[in-house]
């Protein structure tokens, strides 16, 4: 391992745990139904890579602030991941039995509950991002405006949208790209926003650049997403491998080629890592994680 | 129609013009995915009474504001209510096929579009509280907080979990009430402190006395619905009548029997009424919406 891996993996390692710390001691708190309660924390606290949540974190860094200042709307974009995690994997959805290597919520409690705790988790990351005494109201109200938008129809809700409507048809790069810029993308840019939103200096010029990171960072997400689920291993992926590829889901191998998929995950890398160029070594976090991003094999 | 009732009747509609006129104006921008689009247009413009949303703007009237000032938190507070319907009516959930005389969202599109359209709605709600110019930031973040903690699991859906696990189950009045205070009654307090919170003058004497008032109206709301449910008409109510009867679940009259459950809504009508007792003639559409909430026929 060389000395950046060695460092991303201790910022991600922290991050995870400062993460999971916040976000199991603020669950505990009573909810009406205690089934309902224990769905919510089987669905956030099994696991993750909290990947969105570091993002979110490197980009307050990058920021010039302590990643400690983006706790809150870290967990808040982890809550919405998870939400969508388990309305994504309905039956009536992707219809998944399986995720991170566990039965997903609807398999380990039921389907109304899954639906319950999908809706539960949206409405805490709200309350959450509004609750938030580290940061000043008008940039607490911006990121309320951020995740809504990012989270909505006009993003990850309307990828998903999009993304039913394609399995089994023939669709274009451009018509992909426009899928998972909603459908991921749109909360990756979200996590990253939020976490420069939260500074205390928001130079307008580098939310720009972070934010163009962010963009060229949320595909090559997806595009690395694609090519695990042809070259990854079942267990390592927490799913079936090839299940993309089962479904007739266009991706990003089946449009390009292995090795135009590749090519164009590098291409997005450069992209994100050009982005950074006028940042010194406080951006340090978040080039690492951008590394992570396409390197990583789950 | 006595002067009173023809004086609510015109408040009531005037409400509804404002709230459809917004609602339809906002969910018309662009979205990813016109199915997902038509989805939410079909649930939230697709009737109702928008009681929700005249609860919040009579609050406003009552703290001394015009009805105006309240329009974008009654809209929200209605895609939270409409959100709410489409997921309740799901399969999983209540399999419900008629909502106010129509087909349920999951029968006219589907049930992965219908899911998709209530997480989006959600979403929405906050966007626009996040977004209103007509209220300064702390107004906004509070109301924020409020549609949050109302709508998530310590409210609305912490209430349906109850009201699931309950089917088929002996409950004392004690629990009724507290999965009604939950299901519904959170989300009409907050119609009617999101209404008080965007006024100019936050009398916090005056907020409380609301407050007291909303917590007492929520629950003769479902008192009222129990009965109709009873009483009603199937053409009327949009539902088929005697339904909850049919699935098993606890109702007031099944508990306190007709004139028990009769004598209590006009106790809690009462309550309602006298909490707004240190009001001049600008809590009168507030009085007469509870008067309305109480005497409705669907």
């Amino acid at each position: 391992m060389s000395h950046n891996q060695s460092a991303t993996r201790e910022f991600l390692d922290r991050c995870r745990a400062l993460v999971n710390a916040e976000l199991d001691r603020s669950i505990e708190q009573a909810s009406a139904s205690e089934r309902l309660q224990e769905a919510m924390r089987y669905s956030v606290l099994g696991g993750g890579k909290r990947i969105r949540p570091a993002l979110c974190m490197a980009a307050a860094r990058a920021m010039g602030d302590d990643m400690e200042k983006a706790l809150v709307p870290a967990c808040a974009v982890e809550l919405v991941h998870a939400y969508s995690l388990i309305h994504d994997d309905l039956p009536a959805m992707d219809d998944d039995n399986l995720r991170r290597g566990r039965p997903t919520t609807h398999i380990a409690f039921d389907e109304a509950t899954a639906i319950l705790a999908g809706d539960a988790l949206q409405a805490l990351a709200f309350d959450w991002l509004a609750n938030n005494p580290a940061v000043p109201a008008d940039a607490r109200l911006a990121m309320v405006q951020e995740l809504a938008r990012a989270a909505g129809h006009r993003g990850m809700v309307g990828g998903q949208a999009i993304d039913l409507e394609s399995v089994g048809k023939a669709i274009t790069l451009a018509e992909l790209e426009t899928m998972h810029r909603h459908k991921t993308g749109a909360l990756i840019e979200a996590s990253v926003r939020m976490g420069a939103l939260c500074a205390t200096d928001r130079d307008p010029d580098r939310l720009d650049a972070l934010t163009t990171c962010a963009r060229a960072l949320g595909l090559a997400f997806q595009v690395q997403d694609d090519l695990l689920d042809i070259e990854g291993d079942t267990e390592v992926i927490g799913k079936p491998q090839g299940s993309d590829l089962a479904r007739e889901k266009p991706t990003y191998p089946s449009l390009l080629g292995l090795d135009g998929a590749r090519e164009h995950l590098q291409a997005l890398l450069t992209q994100a890592q050009n982005s950074l160029s006028d940042f010194g070594s406080e951006a340090d976090p978040l080039r690492a994680m951008a590394d992570y991003v396409v390197a990583r094999s789950h």
